[in-house]
């Protein structure tokens, strides 16, 4: 089987470096992945590492279209921020310095003014969503690191709100005592559906409900499943008590996979929203296929 | 100076050991500190520690009454907590083991079954507070890695709430994408008092609210001292929205030291409140000596 692509789709995070060798017409070809993410890169750095990843697909000239964290500052160029209210995909990429055998136009992320708000590679999945569900309007949900909750209609992103949900289960999960509660590769699923609805009905009582976790620890013999799937279920129904008017009545899709899309569906479902799912990295694909067409 | 101790007081809590040459009278004759706090010792480990802070007293038999940590599961000897309501310093200590010329007598913690929740040490600062301040009703604050909202009435503890606020603060300072926005030994008491303000008012929004603070860095130039500041107040506005019917039209006195004292007091003070203050570490020997009394 010929794999010589006609273009590269990147999506290049803060973690992870993931491409995929595309035809004109946007079908797969090939995949690869590398633990290369933005994270650890310099600016010269980037470069050699696409060219390792994608040295097995071609030898000539290559086109790429990537998204993500790699047009960050700290990236391989900065891509400026398109603006909402708009659409996720607006004209005009930001080329990276390269010998001129390697074209690489990276898609700019969303910042909003305010409440002040960025994002990038989400702007992506937002495109390849649409492209996929054309007309859809409504609440897209990305859970992860920094969960968006983002507002489309008639195909532009109207407004978003970011979380550090994610971020901070990880940074109490891991740097606080409640480590010594909650490490353990288990799950309670009832446990965490009570911690859902106690973070959104009274996330004022936040600070002191995880340190109860401790407390029912140490007193109660509360076993680290549960205490795991109630610390990650007070923050997410928090993060649902402040987001409400965004998915209450409101038409939700999640984009996601594994357990977070799992998690969050099921919170979402046990207050009575009834969200769809739909698989982010398809998502993804479809978006950088959609900013490839537009390029040409 | 004669610096023989009829007895020494300690407060051992996780990260210091802190000792003082008592009289009987409960005059000090002398204090020294070590960072042999009880997260780094393995149990044989703190009678080694304990001799080596006091070998400058003397070389006899000797006394000790110690609070904190030093009690905990993980501590020299678990001493049993003691139920709230009830007095801060209930009768009987644990003794640790130790050869017979060192005598160590450890205040118990108190725990509270509904809502779970514990302290060691605090109980020593409310007797020691207690003691000097003989009848007093109302609320405790002592700020710290984890705050404690503690209700007295008659000489008792009614009941306390405990937050992870402190600690949650540096985690998310130390630990999260917010540490690019907020290193920095600079403070702006203006953005701490609107934060403060702000979680009081909402405390649902915070997992946006926090991540707001990044994305006001990269956008609107949010200088570190002020990011800083504004988190700190974040996380204690909305500690003061869940404890509000600990403070709100209750007398209120701070327990604490030096800039955790000082802006625990201005954000009461901001929300109407008129807080008294005293110093924790007054308080602490205070107590220590009244449970030093009490054992005679």
């Amino acid at each position: 089987m010929d794999k010589t692509p006609d273009w590269v789709a990147v999506d290049w995070g803060t973690s992870n470096l993931r491409a995929w060798a595309m035809t004109a017409e946007g079908r797969v070809l090939d995949e690869a992945t590398s633990d290369k993410g933005m994270g650890q890169l310099k600016p010269d750095e980037f470069e050699p590492a696409l060219r390792e990843l994608t040295a097995g697909w071609t030898q000539g000239p290559i086109r790429v279209i990537a998204c993500g964290m790699v047009g960050a500052r700290q990236g391989w160029i900065e891509a400026p921020y398109a603006r909402v209210p708009g659409p996720p995909l607006p004209e005009g990429l930001t080329h990276a310095p390269s010998r001129p055998d390697l074209n690489v136009g990276i898609i700019p992320g969303l910042a909003q003014s305010d409440p002040a708000d960025v994002m990038r590679g989400e702007e992506t999945k937002v495109a390849g969503f649409l492209a996929l569900n054309p007309d859809w309007d409504g609440t897209l949900l990305l859970p992860g690191t920094h969960p968006k909750w983002i507002s489309v209609s008639a195909g532009e992103v109207v407004a978003f709100r970011t979380s550090l949900t994610g971020e901070l289960f990880a940074a109490l999960s891991g740097h606080t005592v409640l480590r010594h509660s909650v490490t353990t590769d288990g799950w309670d699923e009832d446990a965490f559906l009570a911690g859902v609805s106690e973070g959104l009905a009274r996330p004022e009582a936040l600070m002191n409900r995880l340190f109860a976790i401790r407390a029912e620890s140490l007193l109660k013999g509360l076993q680290p499943p549960a205490a795991k799937a109630r610390l990650s279920g007070l923050l997410i129904g928090t993060d649902l008590a402040g987001a409400r008017g965004w998915w209450l009545g409101a038409r939700v899709a999640v984009l996601g996979a594994g357990e977070l899309l799992r998690t969050w569906t099921a919170a979402l479902a046990a207050q009575g929203a009834a969200p769809e799912t739909a698989d982010a990295t398809e998502a993804t694909l479809a978006g950088l296929v959609e900013a490839w067409r537009r390029s040409q």
